[in-house]
């Protein structure tokens, strides 16, 4: 049987930090079986009286301890939600008195601001960034690439646009998309639209078998979700890419945010915001 | 003067984890000038070894501690960072020891995963989320209205777009978005298509002098920009909203993350992915 248990993340604001630390830690114990359950915008005594119900009745209910991750800064509430029967893991708790006496400041304990607005420049490159992903997705808008901080170039379904909106959102970076055709793959070299820009192309390739499954998944049983017609495809990519010296990167088995980390450190770009 | 201080996130993976929760801690010095400085994907003794000589050098050059805040597990890699000469604070070291005990399990010790490619499953459903808010984006695809958990409704530069994509991408959920036209607002009540949905509603809403702004960025001295324009938008949208018991949010001082989290819990969406 594994072990099984309710965890809760507790935030005065959004809870996104709350959950970040929880879930990474909670990865080093993958034979568990974790129940999960947000508690954000928690701003008052009532709602964190009301949290503490919450966990109290599950651990009533389930006979074991909940764990409760929390990023709680306002004392009186962290006063409240500390006293429930769950493991209490305090995030504030463990790193501000080092910061504190390291920088030779005191916290101004005020709620949340890891995912506040910061500043109204920040918000508008990114907004910015977004929307110059949203027109340069899949190489309509290709005049504007002189504005790109990178050109993301695959076959299609290999992971260009969520990567494209991921850097945009997180990173405030400026990312272009161009699907390499059929045609493009026919004639060899790059395309001429990208000859000019070359220092910005990043590559991406996929596993033919995981290819020909999402293609499937949208056009089922089609010449372009053939296993023939993505092993082509795939292999032609990664031979224009290696001729042409374009960096490139598998995106089979990894996540979003991998695949954006890793372009981002590895194209060198500067992120707008932090 | 005010303190200035470099800091360091270190990571064996993205470093988002790191980024995250040291963001989180440092918005608590906002007097504070942190400079800024990532080393992702650190997963030998050399990168090891080369991280700690970046960091010793910043600690030498400006004659400070630099602030580094870690989430390597693997013993090796800690060891070899902990004796660099910045504040080493360590994510995993304060929680894994208190997580192990409740839990009676031994944790993995095993690099990043928190960010990793959970299964395939959950990824589809997140490229899913985000193929369906790209293509229900600005009201084009309406038929696809049933299979959407939420609706964001709101005028031109409202927040939606950035939002729907937010909620796909860091939820799963299957946002579409319904811009409120001028032809809409004349009429008054809710558009024919959206009765439907009448439970699926969720408003945006933002102070006229802000949206006069963002809006003359894009049409710079447009009828579209004027604050005459703006103002009877915003009014009439939000009477809409009210008269028809739709919930609504304000987005001017929020930030995507806000946004989202509040359109999330306060519709009751259930979160495909953790």
């Amino acid at each position: 049987m594994p072990v099984k248990r309710s965890v809760f993340f507790v935030s005065d604001r959004t809870g996104i930090t709350a959950e970040t630390l929880g879930h990474s830690l909670l990865t080093q114990f993958d034979s568990a079986d974790f129940r999960h359950e947000t508690l954000p915008f928690l701003d008052s005594e009532d709602k964190a009286a009301k949290a503490v119900a919450r966990i109290n009745a599950c651990a009533e209910e389930e006979g074991e301890k909940p764990i409760v991750f929390s990023t709680l800064v306002q004392d009186n509430l962290r006063d409240i939600v500390m006293r429930s029967r769950g493991l209490y893991l305090d995030f504030f708790e463990a790193f501000i008195g080092p910061l504190e006496r390291e920088l030779d400041l005191k916290s101004s304990h005020t709620a949340g601001r890891a995912h506040g607005m910061a500043n109204s420049q920040s918000y508008t490159q990114r907004i910015d960034a977004m929307n110059f992903a949203l027109a340069n997705d899949d190489g309509v808008n290709t005049h504007t690439y002189t504005r790109a901080d990178v050109i993301l170039v695959g076959v299609s379904r290999s992971g260009k646009t969520p990567t494209c909106l991921y850097l945009a959102l997180h990173y405030g970076v400026f990312a272009a998309n161009y699907p390499i055709t059929e045609e493009d793959l026919e004639k060899g070299g790059l395309p001429e639209l990208l000859l000019h820009h070359k220092a910005k192309l990043y590559g991406l390739t996929i596993d033919p078998d995981r290819l020909e499954q999402i293609r499937n998944e949208r056009r089922p049983d089609s010449r372009y979700a053939s296993i023939r017609q993505v092993r082509y495809e795939v292999s032609r990519a990664e031979r224009l890419f290696q001729l042409n010296q374009v960096p490139f990167i598998n995106t089979t088995r990894s996540s979003i945010e991998e695949i954006a980390t890793t372009i981002l450190y590895g194209a060198g770009l500067k992120r707008r915001f932090f």
